[in-house]
């Protein structure tokens, strides 16, 4: 059950959030081997001004933000963390998403911390 | 200070928002032991597309997403936190809200990771 | 990479949300000792009802919220987080946001778990 939160301005939202939900979810399924249909994925479209960044910080040229929050369970390596993160970029690099312009944040739970839809 | 982030649609949330926080509060105290007035919850309505989830995932039949996110301090037992769920999906199943629909992801912290308005 | 995602009342983030950003990121400045431009802040506005507290929980008069949460990496002490929310509520409250109605909430990760616009 990893959960997806997806923060992004509005324009790319409606142009793309199709095709985003679903590069998102096969970069889960190759880097995690999650199976497809494990899928749960909050969008949130701002407003200009919402979403604040800076342009050249950690010497990356980066021109919008679309920030990408994952909650997993404590379980993946840290280089399957690295592989989840190369397969996400690498695939919104598809749709026109550029590398530098994604921040990933993963917050970590146990088991226990779940909920999803059965006792 | 269990903080409460309930992302839900838009139109449950204009039909039911008052009752679905009277009824989590609720499952915090009666699971959590927790003082009625220790209340902070953010509501996220969503329009259409933007909550994405699997109609079968797990054996469940999913129509609709409440997704309840709750941060708190790392102090109850995996026990309590079943309470927890049952007590929130068993409330909010008598407003109507499917126990199958509901998704809940905690994620703890520490004392000091709080500030409720003194230092 | 601290991550900071504010939710506010509309009527606030209209009126005042570059003061807000600039001074959270100053008390991050002044308190952690990151460089100015490691900024990322995410703003989301409320409209009335989506925001709910009690108005005395823990002996607090609070007429508002101003939910402040923060995603950083496990590498600062307890005397230093507390440094952050003085740093933050001191700045704010030059702004005329009442210290009694902000909520700080802090989640911890590792380096591992950012990707920031490169591999």
């Amino acid at each position: 059950m990893p959960l997806i939160h997806v923060d992004l301005e509005r324009e790319l939202y409606e142009s793309s959030a199709d095709d985003i939900s679903r590069e998102i979810q096969q970069a889960q399924v190759d880097a995690l081997g999650i199976v497809p249909d494990d899928l749960f994925h909050v969008f949130s479209p701002h407003d200009k001004g919402e979403l604040r960044f800076d342009p050249g910080f950690g010497g990356v040229d980066r021109r919008s933000l679309v920030l990408i929050r994952i909650v997993m369970v404590h379980m993946y390596s840290v280089a399957t963390k690295r592989d989840l993160y190369a397969a996400i970029v690498t695939r919104l690099g598809t749709l026109g998403i550029r590398p530098e312009d994604i921040l990933i944040s993963v917050t970590e739970n146990g088991f226990e911390d779940w909920y999803a839809g059965r006792l």
